[in-house]
């Protein structure tokens, strides 16, 4: 039988079960070499997929090394605090009580420089505070007699973290002292309910307070002093490569729907690259205004003073968001059904180009004044270039009629003419439509650099009065030149995106 | 003298000087009552703002009294988890080691029930895994010895540390196990350093998992239990709301700009508030996401099951916000400056109303299968009835050169017909880039409407079979009651804004 062959290949177990018949135990070798094969699949799968994780991993740390530094510099600041374990003076200074340490460096060591900050101070300032209110309450508790000890300390509890959690919910707490709170309420309930069983009570505490102050100082001066990312910077670098995504973007989809891409069409995912850019716009809202919240936290560094006017800058970020949505709308038109004929769109297609890459370079050189932190000379001349290239559009778009009606004009027999006109008109609305949001983008660009303005003001942006004289000349060499450069900065970015 | 009159007024300290010459201690009564004025202007001017910060926080009470609601859970579950101390033997189990179920409280209790959870199982596995892997790094560290006991566990604590800090930067880690990872990183310091000084090592972790989970099933049961908020349902709650939000301002702009308002200018706020509501739809990308990523964390509760699928509400919010874009970019033509002349408005008014009312009980339709979760059976009528709008929209569109070449036609004077012709298709062009608008947002909605199609298939949403017969002739007295019904609800929701 074949079922013996197999048996005999094996050793045999055989139990006589009570009803005299007999089973053999082993199982049979096709399954055992399918599970065998089915289980080097599974590894294989699993091996895959850790490996792509691990890729994936690996690409990000390539992408961006902060990150890695900043794993580095959080191990090395756990590693630093463990210390007070190993070193037996520094452990009789605080005793099992280190443990506050390594908690208070897991806990508060932030990406930025501002996030560390504003935790570190929470953590001090909440526990404190906690801490002084618990003892008023442990002492109160203690001389109103063993019965109601633990029933004052338990009330206390409730209603101060009730109170702390509710705090939390108002938006003025929430931004500046929402881990504050949790601090406060965290330390509050440990330090009022410890104080029934534990009676060195006022060691404990200023052991404790202590060994935050330790861990949160090491975290702060580990985070501004190795290779420090500050919040501020980080906000600064968004916004204006933001803006060169806009700029990019909507030139992208200008010539895009000029079809001036019809050549470049080999090689596919750079236009579509280009053209996306908005979208960074769009979504980075919660980023910002998390960058800004930190920003303020943050010392004096590089080029920014202590009162950078950070909040300027998401004025500034609303205004590119409220732009973004345009070339959103702008870049349906492309994918939109009824394109306008050919000849319509020949009629437009280099002013509404000069439009936009008047808009555009307007972007740039206001990113430009971002990044460099100085005032532009051109940046007037510029605004002043796209507002008569539009000038210009509008007068295109009045002279659009004289294409349409040329057979009407010459002969006018009443029905047929009419049809004609009319579908002219139809065939014209998407060109139309998309003139006119040139025209309104390029309206909410002149918005954006009022905002960045307002900044320079703010801020004391330098470099106005040395380059006041060259203000009615502007260099135009200067500023193709540097147009291009910027051109090359900012595929680069889109490159790293 | 003056000043001596003054100075009778109080008792008068002198002090004889070195010098001979002796000084009035007593401060002159003008600079005392100045000081006392500004002193009671300050303290005013603190009460008026803690008044008012306190009267923000009865608002927001008031306004959500689930928040209330919440901070009081928060508080009973510190109360409960505190009676470990308070009851000898529950102390007597745990020790010292009861302070990890009051931290566990106050860092693991959120808002709602997903998130509760999400972080209560982050903490037990984050726990649960570090603490085996610390018993084994401090075997190893043990066995070899008292010389490389601490520069074992120090390299230990930086790799593991840094390692788990980068895993937080990974998208697919940072989404579901961000809070695991640090409580990794915690555990694994304070297990592995305190091993060097700590005998009994193993008591403690075995009391400080078994206090953490008595902690987290506290945190979960108050959750679930008592006023449970479920991010699911919040985010449910939410997309419908938005959805309103987004017709009513639709609505409320295409009134505006036919200015069918006029009338009402004397309860100015209502149109602007109803105008303003998609911009509730463009800021809710970040709650949405959040809401979504809690979500799944949940149990099956009221009308969701377990598996339900909450990635597509995102779909759902990426296609009401690309609508958005536009009713954004339509809300701009209202402000611009160059308006149309009457009669093309006129001309086009009924029309385009009747495109938006149409769009707009579309999108209230929708709301509705997703607030009662049951598929619509009038839904394909009502797209249809939208797109015949459109399509009459488009005629009209075609019919605006005859009006507009009337003098044209008639009278073929070269030039000057030219001009007038020029003047009214310049003219018309906020009306076209309107109308061509409304198109693009009711394409828009269009994809909204199938996005949900979509959500209904997948959550197998009810509702279709029983009223299938219905579906050829809807009952239009039932819509039109059910979209007052609505506007109802929708101007409430938009109060409590």
């Amino acid at each position: 039988m074949a079922h013996q062959e197999k048996a005999t290949r094996g050793v045999e177990w055989r139990i006589t079960l009570g009803d005299g018949s007999s089973k053999s135990l082993v199982p049979d070798a096709g399954p055992i070499s399918r599970i065998w094969i089915g289980l080097k699949g599974l590894i294989a799968g699993l091996v895959l997929k850790v490996w792509k994780f691990l890729m994936r991993a690996w690409d990000i740390g390539v992408d961006d090394p902060r990150k890695v530094i900043h794993c580095l510099k959080v191990g090395m600041a756990l590693t630093v605090v463990s210390l007070f374990y190993f070193m037996r003076p520094l452990y009789k200074g605080v005793g099992g009580n280190a443990m506050w340490a390594i908690m208070t460096v897991v806990v508060v060591f932030e990406n930025t420089v501002g996030a560390t900050i504003c935790k570190s101070l929470n953590r001090v300032f909440g526990t404190t505070l906690a801490g002084f209110l618990a003892f008023g309450v442990h002492w109160v508790a203690s001389q109103s007699g063993q019965e109601f000890e633990p029933l004052i300390t338990g009330a206390s509890v409730f209603l101060l973290a009730s109170t702390a959690t509710f705090s939390r919910f108002i938006p003025s707490v929430k931004a500046r002292f929402d881990y504050g709170a949790m601090i406060f309420i965290l330390t509050f309930s440990l330090v009022t309910v410890s104080g029934y069983r534990v009676d060195k009570l006022f060691d404990m505490a200023h052991q404790r307070i202590s060994t935050i102050i330790i861990g949160t100082s090491l975290c702060t001066l580990v985070t501004m002093f190795i290779c420090p990312i500050w919040a501020g910077e980080e906000l600064h670098i968004l916004i204006s490569r933001n803006m060169d995504k806009l700029a990019n973007s909507l030139d992208g989809c200008v010539d895009e729907h000029f079809n001036f891409n019809g050549e470049l069409k080999d090689s596919d995912k750079q236009p579509d690259k280009k053209l996306l850019g908005y979208k960074c716009v769009l979504s980075s809202k919660a980023t910002e205004e998390s960058m800004a919240k930190f920003a303020r936290w943050e010392p004096a560094h590089g080029r920014f003073n202590f009162k950078h006017p950070w909040q300027q800058y998401l004025k500034i970020g609303a205004s590119m968001r409220s732009c973004a949505y345009c070339v959103e709308a702008l870049n349906r038109c492309i994918d939109s059904e009824n394109q306008a004929p050919e000849f319509t769109k020949k009629h437009l297609s280099n002013i509404c180009l000069k439009v936009s890459s008047n808009s555009s370079s307007v972007i740039k050189e206001v990113a430009k004044t971002i990044k460099t932190m100085k005032r532009s000379p051109s940046i007037d001349f510029l605004v002043e270039e796209m507002r008569s290239a539009v000038q210009d559009l509008q007068n295109e778009l009045n002279f659009l009629p004289k294409l349409l009606s040329p057979p009407e004009v010459l002969h006018p027999e009443s029905k047929e003419t009419e049809t004609t006109s009319t579908t002219h008109l139809l065939e014209v609305i998407p060109v139309v439509t998309f003139a006119s949001l040139m025209i309104e983008i390029s309206s909410r660009i002149q918005a954006i650099a009022e905002t960045v303005e307002e900044l320079a003001e703010l801020a004391e942006f330098k470099g106005e009065a040395q380059e006041k004289a060259k203000q009615n000349q502007p260099d135009t060499n200067r500023i193709v030149a540097s147009r291009l450069n910027d051109d090359q900065q900012t595929m680069k970015a889109l490159e790293r995106v």
